[in-house]
């Protein structure tokens, strides 16, 4: 059953990064996540987008309306990204230049994250598998009403090719080797991951004693 | 391994929608979602079922008995709906009326909704796989005893092709684009997200200032 | 240590209600309850209001600011009520205004409901308490950040002689007597908990038969 | 502080047991136990009143209507008791019947449980210590619509001085010494607890070795 | 994907139970369940297999020692099943023995459950499934550690195409038409969910006013 | 309210430990720890018991029945301490040998924990109270059958004046001062406290290079 | 009961803020927060210390040794605050350089948040109390082992006259009135809920068009 | 389905033990399992090894940076075990000396364990899983962030043909037949499964009577 399996590993020169409808009125309905948690899982996956140079895009639904604008971090984050503002389609997938703009990319693997998990994020995913790309869901950047509705959306998702990843997976795969960058990648753990910073903290004052 | 996935989608010219026995006695069992939560959901479906315009479909197992009647609100919104009161068959598929309201639709996709997830959802949706269709079950429309119950009736589905979705999703992947009928699905989501209805109260208070 | 206690029990003739800062926005902050079931709490206790006549009292915090504001059932419910718009003080009782129009009803027993259980809702009950009102808090028409800190403002105000009730015991203890009106208690439990409007069409349908 | 603390603690001698509405359509409200584990409890509650015999007292609320019948156990385990169905008086102290057979009783102590916790027992609790009883409600013979709300009313009847206990700690308050009755109390343990039975089984089969 | 699907119902005619392991000793491990509800579940269980004549297989491991006795229900209830004290054999399957009853009864169709999910159950799962059989294990009469052992001997299981279900949905899908027996499913299901016998106590009351 | 309050805190030199019903058997009953995490509780407070050389006494209810031998553990640990194997009072201070064991400490503070809560460590404690001692049960140390009984129990004993602390803290409400023995409070922290291991692991590890 | 109680509440002109104890070391023993929410938590409380320029006070334990030094952020934003590193004592105010500096800021409210609740944490409170402070702790910047050691400690500090509070209540109890600086109370608010930060940003986002 | 399958299970002569990054630092990360709990599943698993002379390996990343040295006890255990202190690979299965040291072992069935579930674990699992080896991992003596995290490396390794066991199974399954060695199977489970202990202790106290 296992002899065929091949190992397709999220590859820095080959991923580029999707942010599917993380706006200001969607995020009030992510109850899945302890809100400071998504927050910052969230801002953990635009750090290492940024730490790996990797092609990222920016796509919001309706921002005009009730489901408000794009977070304000991501956008002064990736000013130079393009940013798709969908004038309807739901699945990110149905817009052209969203299309568009992942395929100039020229990458192969997508890296997805967004609100809701069984919507924005399910449906871009299933696309793109068909299309042909290798997905990789950030399940902790992606948020959804509740617990039960993100297991299904991720049953669906798994099904169909997509592999499920958390964000501290995503940025350890991508950076294989920690002698590539010690200092950014102790960085990165360390401003997202408060147990981190705390062993590091204790490890350089005494490092410095 | 995802390289022949094709992404089978909900079409709303190709989908028809099954409720099967949402009755006021068994919805007494029903102990994996939170009350007004659950009756919520199934509202939900049904409107769906209306501001679609699907064929739906209203089957019930022993209705005289303890099982008690359908709930009332389902059987005022599609009074002119095939309706199946079954004299015994569990598995409404073994119900030859109920197959043949099935057929007389023409659709290929079902979607299922119903009381108790693990028997009455579970047996007519792996007996419509077998029979060729497209299934796809609406996880928070369908109820059980508890949460356990509910995982394994997944697992069985899942493994036998059915795709797992929560309505939200299957209003969204029905509707492919806002602009198809903004106020109408903006109204559905209203009346049924407390999260989403507080976001339109506010952008429609500032929008009219 | 009990020889003392005095069963202090709501009584319809002396009680008012205190809606405390219901607010479209700060819905959105609400994560302890699952949010049809924090809806249908609100909306059930603005029913007992009603069915029992009760002097009722609406209040919003800044409510042209993000805070957004009151949530329109409410507003439609009681068109006549005392409609408090704080200019500023988080403490309703801190407003002279919402004060007064507490000691018009001339009542004695205050219920008391709102957006945060541990500021909107504590704030004026500790007040009240020491303003020498009975008060008693509806649990479950309160809703605040999570569990556990809806669980410390609980125990704060317990330790000042609040009293604890969910509306469905609101309802009961004002009640007294299925007696003074079976089909209006039975309609409002019919609207408010569908495992009760369950017993209440299968009871119905066979008294019918 | 605890200078004067007196343990009042069950007397078999000295108690009475009072099982409010323990009905077949109020047993589906109750949600915060599992539905075997519930019914485990109120039958262990009736054996222990039985075991020790112990002045029983049954009542119902509307026992025609939605609420349907006493639960047919506990009518057939206490043929003989006071069986007061109270035609619309929602807390059972307020029908005279109730009161005048707690009283003939001729008991100091009240060991209380019904459904549903937050008002069927709380409000009979708290008038019983009003009138100078000392009332001990039996937490796992009780149960209601989810644990928030059975958490408020134990606050409730706790700070008006009601004890609450589960009830294995009712039998072992009231047996005292299992030299009493070393197989009566063995037996209702192993008919109510089985991981108790288990070591029982596994006692006796190396006895009998 | 789902072209070739064939839904491997239970079929009463071709379907044995085989019991592993509810021994004494081994029931104070489980603790995925709570005590009284895997009881009830068992129990259910073992009524399904007398009410539906399956032939049923009874197997203990070193039943001497610190595992304990069978639990005395199951014996009383199969005196005739086949009964296999395995010697050492922590694999039932590795028993000739076993395997030879399982044989013997011409049956096609393994109806399992035992304690503890993990091993007793999952080892001969697996062992029946790469024998040929059709293989369904019942969840919820099976038990284990935690809920976390559970899930992983479920997804181990699953993988190997072993089929999940509850002990209701094992009656429901062996029964297929309550006409087959209304009184004696009904009964079944009346003694081993405490919701269902409520809502026949309220049915057969009104019926027989 | 709060004027007059003295902090009763605990003192190596007026402090006893009773370890009440630590039982082979009775250990099986106890769900509201994780098994290991509970031993770990036990075996922790033993450990304090001896560091602070505190008097201890052991105290057995029926150990020759089902409820089993003492575990082996508390036995070795504690050889010469009075040892009070109880021939059938369940309440321990309702025997005069463990009571007059107790006196014989000459200690006012009492420490205790026991299986289960409710019923061998409750009652003790409720005893105890009322006999005039300060009572500190150890919460962590004392299980039973599950968490719900648990809340229970602690609700009727600091209702009674008792103080519940976890063995963490009277380890460290003993100790008052890390200079009284550093290296024993860190051992025995290191030995019962994963996570404080690894704090020193690290630490002595970096000291030592 | 309730007659006499008198609600003090915070005031921003007699308040002080002690942190007790958030080190490197220690803050990997916490785990009944999620991580990141405590991390929140924590700086939000140092925020309000700041914003409204109540005295502070840092208090460490044995910061040379596995505990580690103080989390930085804390030393960076009270630069000039008295820090008090403790040699020994557990309990901080057995340290007389503390309660000194306690006494030196004139103030008789002390709010108190550190790491563990059940010892750092909860034996300042006591030793606070006692020598006639009035103490609010916050809950949600204290953190400890696990839910169960928490609920223990508040039950603790709750009954000797603690009140517990979680920072949000904290803020608005010393703020009063949105009206001392709108936008001072906004920009905390929005800096650590980032459910108010969604709607500040979707109310200036319309407000701005 | 199930046709083709084969019961590819653990073969004490086959297998070897990998024990990836379980250092002091990375300890505190984990918070998936009660501490004690999964410390007693790393040394059961390391009792495991030991008891069937499986070769095992240990690896580590950055030990001398925050990460922190080994669990003392794997290397007290291991002495003579092939070690790899990784200089910077992430992946082990990406240091050549782990892979052949792996390879030396000639097995073809590895059993991992490691921390973190999602990088150290799976990253490994899968290379293995590409590079042909048939790969158990052990559930419960790997850790992770939390619950969520956790199941999706479950998902992803799953999906991969990983076969996922607890501890208790892996002994279980490599162990075959009691008879093997009785009295050193039973050492392994008394000394980590306190409900088994338990069952021994009363077991043998009633043998030796």
């Amino acid at each position: 059953m296992t002899t065929s399996f091949e190992y397709n590993r999220l590859n820095k020169d080959d991923a580029a990064v999707l942010m599917v409808d993380h706006q200001a009125g969607l995020i009030s309905l992510v109850q899945d996540y302890p809100p400071n948690e998504f927050k910052n899982n969230v801002l953990a996956l635009a750090d290492i987008a940024k730490f790996f140079n990797l092609p990222t895009i920016l796509t919001t639904s309706f921002e005009q309306g009730p489901n408000g604008p794009i977070v304000p971090e991501l956008k002064e984050m990736f000013p130079d990204a393009p940013y798709i503002a969908r004038p309807g389609q739901i699945n990110a997938w149905d817009n052209d230049d969203f299309v568009a703009a992942v395929k100039a990319t020229g990458k192969k693997q997508l890296i997805i994250a967004g609100i809701v998990t069984d919507v924005c994020v399910a449906f871009v995913a299933l696309s793109a598998i068909e299309a042909g790309f290798d997905v990789f869901v950030v399940t902790d950047a992606s948020g959804t009403f509740d617990e039960t509705v993100r297991a299904a959306a991720w049953e669906r998702m798994s099904a169909a090719g997509v592999q499920l990843l958390n964000w501290f997976a995503v940025a350890c795969e991508l950076h294989r080797d920690w002698r590539n960058d010690i200092e950014g990648l102790g960085n990165l753990l360390s401003n997202h991951i408060p147990l981190y910073r705390g062993l590091m903290t204790s490890y350089f004052a005494r490092a410095g004693q």
